[in-house]
Order: C-alpha cells, then structure tokens, then sequence
C-alpha cells in the first residue's frame, strides 16, 4: 500500500514541523557538561510529550546511570515486523562560541538551512522520523508496521551508556526485527547515501608530569624535561613521516577491502577532492597507499581533539608548567578492538616515554567498529526508500563516523541497524554554525514514510536476514 | 661612616614594614592581562604616594606607551656618586588560582614568610630598597648618595616597554653612576649571591593553522592533517633526543666560559642535586656535556610556556580543530642575539613546516643578555654590603633569567646593574604560592643600607669602572 496520504500530510505541515524542531533545538543539551545535565532531562520531557501527542504509546522517560533514555511505542499489532527507530537527542558542545553567526542554542533559519548544534547531529534528522510516525497516524490511520522508539541522552558523550544496559533488560519484550537510525550524511544534495559500515571509537586522556610545581623559565629552562615539549614528542611518535599511524602492531586485525568493494567505492563514493574542498584544507595527508575517501572509512585513524598545557591567557608568562595533557581518538575499523588498541597505545607510550616525566593514560570510552551485509533486506528496504523521498538511487557508504548504539544493537538485540542519513557533508556536525538543510528534513520525513511501508514485508526474510548479518568483531577476515 | 642608626631604625620598625608590603602586594597589577590596567595604575599611585611620604622628591608617575613608570629622586647632593634603584610593581598572572593555598592577592603571613603573587618577584625585593631609604632619611637625616628610582610596570610583560624610552630621554639629567636591582634569587638561606650575568629572552607565539573550520574527527580523521599534530611534529622537532635545540646555527654565537670559570662556578654555584630538588624532577635533562647548573646559566635553552588547541573542556569532543598554537621562550647568552634566533627559528620552522598546514610565528619581545665584569667597584660595594647584611660572603653568580633593565641601562645610560637578589631559590617566583621570606626582607633592607654607604665612594673609581663594563652585544668572544 503506498503511503501517498501519509506523504500529502507531511508535504501540508512543513512550517509547523520546522517550528517544532527550533523548540527541539532551543534545549542545550550537552550531554558531556555536567552543567546542562537539567537541560538534558527538560530536552527528554519535552520529546516525550511530544511523542504522547503524536499517539505513540508507552512513552517513558527512563534513567540511566547518567542522562534518561526517551522510550515509546506504537499500539502493538501481532504478526507485523517491528522496527526500533533509534536517534539521540543529546548535542555535543557548542564552544568555541564566538565563532557562530547566530546562537547555537537560538535557531534561526537562513537560505533553507536551519542553524543550531543539534540541528543535523541529531536532532534533526532524529526529527524526520518521529514527523513521518506522526504524518502516517494522522493520515493513514495506523503504521504498517510495529515502532520502538529509542531517543537516548549520552550519544555525544561517548558510550551510550545506559543504552547496552536497557537494551539488555528489555531484548524479549522489544523483539525487534531491525534498526533504523539516521545519523550520519549524504553524499551531497540529492544524493542519498546508505550506511552498511561505522569505525568505532577509543578515546584517551594523555597526561604528562613533570616538576611538581610550575617552574620560571628563566631559573630552570635548559635543566628541566619540560612536559608540554615531553608531550608533544610522545604525540610526534604516534605517526610515520607519511601519515602512517606508527603504534606497533596498530594495523594487524585490519580487515583488508577486496578490490571489488574499493572499486564500488571508487565509482561511488566520496571524491577526494571534495573531501579535502569540505575540509577546507589544500593539500592530502594520511596513510599513504589509500585514497583520502578510503582513509576516512576503511581505515583506522588517531587524531588529537585537544591539547593543554602551560599559560593560555593573553600575553607571556615564562613558566615550564607541572602538566600537559591532550586528548585522543582512535578511530578502529573491523576487526580492531578497542581492549587491544588500549593495550598497543599503553605499550607504545610506555616505550617512547623519557625517564624525565612520568605519564598518565586514561580510556575515556570505546566503541567497536561495525559492519551489515550489504544485501541485508533491511538495507534493500532503506533503499527503495530513498528512491521514493529523494528521486534517487542510493548508493552504500561506508561512514567514518561511529555510532556507539549500532554497536550495541548488534550485540544485544542481534538485529542490524540501517544507517539512513539525511545530513549534508558541509552540515558542520560538531563544529560552529551546525546546520540542517530544510528541504532534507522534508525529503527525510518522506523517505522514513516510505521506508516504514516497504518495511512491512521484512519478516518475510527475517531468516535469510539473521544469517547475513556480518559482525565479526575480534575475528580475523 | 657608619650607617648604625639607619639599621637600628630599620630594625625597630619590622613590623610596620611588614604591613606596609602587605599593602603593596595586594594590587592585582598583573601587566600582561589588560584587564588589570587599571589595578596597575592604582598600584603606581601608591607606591609614589609611598615615595613621597618617606621624603623623597620630584616624585612622578610617567606615562609610557603602556602602564607608568614611578620616579623619584633624592635631594640633589652635588659631587656624590649617583645610584639608580630599579625594581618593577608589576607581576605574574596568579593563574591556575586554583592551586594558591592563600589568596595571591590577600598576603598572608605563615612560618616567617610572606604569601602572595609578587610577594619576592618583585614587590618585596623592591621595597627592601624603600625602607633603606626611609631608615636612612630618617635616622641619618641625609642620604650618602643621589638616589633616583625607577619602578616601572611593563617587566613581566616581557619588554619594559617605556623604560627604553624613558632612559634615552633622561640620560644627562639623571646622571647615573651605577644602578642597582634585586630581583634575583640568592643560593639559599644565608647564601647571598650576586649576579653578574643575565640570560635574555625571545619569546614567541607559533600558531599553525589547518582546516578553514574544526572538523568532525569520524568523517575526516584520517585524511586531514590535524593542527595540534602538526604543531607537536614542530615543538619536537626543535630539540633533538638528547636535549639539545636543534635548531641550525642555535649555538654558533654562544660564547665559551673559560675553564676558570666553569671552575669557580663548580665550586660556588648551584649543586645539580639542589636544582633538581628545587624543580621537584626525579632526573635531570638538558644539553649533554654541561651541568644543570651550568644549563641554566652559560647555555641558552628554548621552553615552552604554553600550548592549546582544540577542545579544552571536560569529557570528549571529537573534533579535528582548525587551528592549534604555542607559546615559546628562548634564553640567550651573549653573544646570541635576539634578532638573530628569530631568523633562526624561522629558518628551522619553514624547513620543517608541512605543505599540509600553514603556520604564523610571532615575536612577542626580545631583552637581550648581559653581563658584568666580576671586578667592577659597583660589584664590589655590593659583596662588602652582603658582607654586612647577611654576615655571608657572597658568591658571583650568573643567573638563567632575564632582566630586560639591566640590558637597556647598559645600552641607553652606559652603565652596569648590580643585580643584588634577596629571594630564595624555593620563593616559587612566577608559580603558585610564591612567597617572600621575613628574614630575607630584613636582611636586604641592611644589606641596601650598606650598599648605599659604600657605594659613596663609587666615583672615585668611576673611569676605572667605566673601562671594565663588558657588554659585547653581537660581538664574538
């Protein structure tokens, strides 16, 4: 049945769901400051209400060990897949704030794009499919098909948190057949992208110590490892001169591509020089062998978030500091581990490491890798789905990007998860001036429609559907 | 004649002394944070007001590009040596407050010494001269020498900006036979030292600039050159692995001590054990071949005081930043030259720049060294006063800071600065809980009591003098 009264009521309302979303928006919920932890919970009520209105049922705010997790589902129809559409509607931080045009936390709509952290990363996009669960009540009567909702808090935090531990309780009563999240991008306007791939995610705090008190320059400089400079030659060490990430044994459980795909990739994929034009960079770097589109997906990477150590403020102040720290992340692909790569960074660092400084290495968080058969029919489902909202063919895409929650699908529920963007590659995720492109939203919302019709037909397949599933972590391809 | 009524004054009045460096010290005149301009300006009133009080004369406040000199002059006795006291009102930034046990700007008083940021470095030292004055005035009924003051507020803003200036305009009306200062440390309690040797100092800002925006580390970690690595690759690459700077002719200028004195250093100078003890490092590190001590004195040394990028805050943000930057001081010794490193260190720094980022590198201020003939009568003054105030003899010491005053005096009045410190090796000058010790306090008042009676007969000698100044500026040795 084709949900074309669905689609009409979704194309009539789209300056009250624009409305809507700058209220979802408006909360600044930064799940990684302690001080918004009561904006976060104020964030999940108002979703929750809003879920209550659009006639799911069930809805609950449920805590976790740190920010709750917003649950609903439809009225239960026996004998209908069931879909869990997951999203989070935590933001990361909007610092440094000086460098937005508008508020981070004041949306304002300009030349079609909707401007505000979390616009696209994830509230928007989260947004599309709670706006087609609405348009498909209010137009059709009823879903095709059985929906879980799954909004969680602590994305951006780095662990989904409590999500494993909820998933676990709750894996029988939910029953779920698939996943749908959109939280990554397209390939560019009109050019939708379906996820089958994610790297994962291990973040590290590296601490250097050195005198126990900051030291005057000018009385010790000469006699004294300084840490910032002890730093930065440990960081120095973590890469080849080529871009080479030079952690012994860093590159052993990586699953090489075969050449079928990284020609599917080449034909389809990201070009390099829009890559590197989205950047804003001009030149390449990175491992060399692998084009910048491959870099970013099928390899590994370590990269630096942060750095600090010493006086920050304006002007001089001649003093060797006590600390300096930085802050890691260690995008891994399949098969890499986050246990094992902790152990190699351990061994490498307590190898390079001066005897002039002592140092202090802290896991923040890991996240495995994942991957879904591409011919998963959830998948094939998501794909028609994209032909229907974006009059376009997707192509499959591999995401340098890691969502924690796909990870813990697959481990807890057994089920994939389709990885259906709708963000832009210049959207900004994570950046200043973070932004939604409209007509997105509302080609998203169509393309949820769509999807949540043909997904109807999934148990047909469920069978066929567990046994292709692909998540090989720890094992050797 | 001697000066026994002004010590005996001196004595009798600790107390009030006390109070009144409180009073001095509790101004927030951090120079190089703009906020405080106003503090610092307050603090000059004051200190001139103080001047007045005491009975000295033609006291101003003078305006220079950036915060104001204080000066103030003796009644004008003709045919007597004229002595220029120099010390600065200005201090560190108190930053990380967090780690002061008392409130840098509320002095405390606890185990005989004296809390606070500029408690030593330079407010208690300065004044030590401030009550030798009053003590001799006041119990002595005259002075036995012209004395003009020059306290300005531009010192740890790393250029004493205006007193260049100031020295050029005043030359002939000050008459200057000598100038003295005590913002130095002595070896340790009851171990005087007086400098006759001064590093300079080059500071800089090296910022390298990558990506127009920051960037998401999952979607581009891999293919982008990340900032904060690329500005590690430099800082590393500026010493090599056993502590030398490595850059390109760094060394080519630095003028050998002769064994004689690397021999009379052994015997009097700092023991390494102490440095590393003072610096609370486990083992030592710096340019092979040399002791720490020498390290911090004879050989030049590049630091760094500071380092950010990225994201600073709690938790994780995982952005690849567009930007990350340094701060870098270099010590100098003669005859190494301020203009010459900053060619050097541009040289090095294009060299080893990658094509992937592009980088500014910005001079912040250059003092250069100077250096004192051991010989000197004025030195020599200084020696019987410590004699005298401290019951010690003391040492010739070359000390690793900087003094940019010492340098323009030598080069705008053509004299030599008598560098007389009272602070103690652990007064944590520049770094949290900086103190004064009591004693030293009381000590440098009779020591500068002294000074001043003997150095009455410093124009006897004057020619002499003269002849012996060393201070060979981009000459080689």
């Amino acid at each position: 049945m084709k949900p074309l009264r669905a689609i009409a009521y979704a194309r009539k309302h789209h300056p009250r769901f624009i409305e809507e979303l700058k209220q979802f928006v408006r909360f600044p919920s930064v799940s990684n400051q302690p001080r918004h932890a009561r904006d976060l919970h104020r964030c999940a009520v108002w979703l929750a209400g809003h879920l209550r209105r659009i006639g799911m049922e069930q809805v609950q705010i449920i805590p976790t060990g740190h920010h709750p997790i917003v649950y609903a589902a439809s009225r239960e129809s026996s004998g209908r897949p069931t879909i869990l559409i997951y999203g989070h509607y935590d933001v990361q931080p909007a610092e440094p704030f000086s460098e937005w045009r508008t508020d981070p936390f004041g949306p304002a709509v300009k030349d079609n794009n909707l401007y505000g952290r979390g616009a696209s990363d994830d509230k928007g996009q989260l947004f599309t499919h709670v706006k087609a669960i609405e348009s498909y009540l209010e137009a059709e009567g009823k879903l095709p098909v059985n929906i879980k909702c799954i909004f969680e808090g602590d994305e951006e935090a780095g662990s989904s948190r409590g999500l494993a531990a909820f998933c676990r309780r709750n894996r029988a009563a939910m029953g779920v057949d698939s996943v749908v999240m959109s939280d990554s991008a397209m390939h560019g306007y009109g050019r939708p992208a379906l996820g089958y791939s994610l790297r994962g995610n291990v973040r590290f705090e590296l601490e250097v110590l050195g005198p126990k008190r900051d030291l005057h320059s000018g009385n010790f400089g000469g006699a004294v490892h300084n840490p910032i400079q002890a730093l930065c030659e440990i960081l120095a060490s973590l890469h080849d001169s080529e871009g080479r990430v030079a952690i012994s044994g860093f590159y052993d459980r990586v699953r090489e591509c075969s050449a079928e795909e990284r020609e599917y990739m080449k034909k389809t994929g990201l070009k390099d020089v829009g890559i590197l034009r989205d950047a804003g960079v001009r030149s390449e770097w990175g491992e060399p062998g692998y084009s910048a589109y491959e870099r970013i997906t099928i390899r590994p990477a370590l990269t630096l978030n942060g750095i600090r150590g010493g006086y920050q403020g304006s002007g001089v102040k001649t003093v060797i500091p006590s600390r300096a720290s930085a802050k890691i992340s260690i995008r891994i692909v399949p098969d890499q581990d986050g246990a094992e790569i902790d152990r190699l960074l351990r061994r490498h660092i307590a190898r390079v490491v001066p005897a002039t400084v002592s140092v202090e290495l802290r896991m923040l968080a890991a996240a495995n890798p994942t991957q879904i058969n591409r011919n998963h029919p959830a998948l094939r489902a998501a794909e028609f789905a994209y032909e229907k909202g974006f009059s376009a063919r997707p192509v499959f895409l591999r995401s340098g990007g890691t969502v924690a929650a796909a990870g813990i699908f697959q481990k807890t529920l057994g089920v994939p998860t389709v990885l259906m963007g709708f963000a832009l590659p210049d959207d900004r995720l994570h950046a200043p001036n973070e932004k939604f492109h409209l007509p997105n939203f509302f080609q998203g919302i169509e393309t949820s429609i769509w999807y949540l019709a043909a997904a109807a037909k999934l148990r047909q397949g469920r069978r066929a559907i567990e046994s292709q599933t692909t998540h090989r972590q720890g094992e050797r391809a």
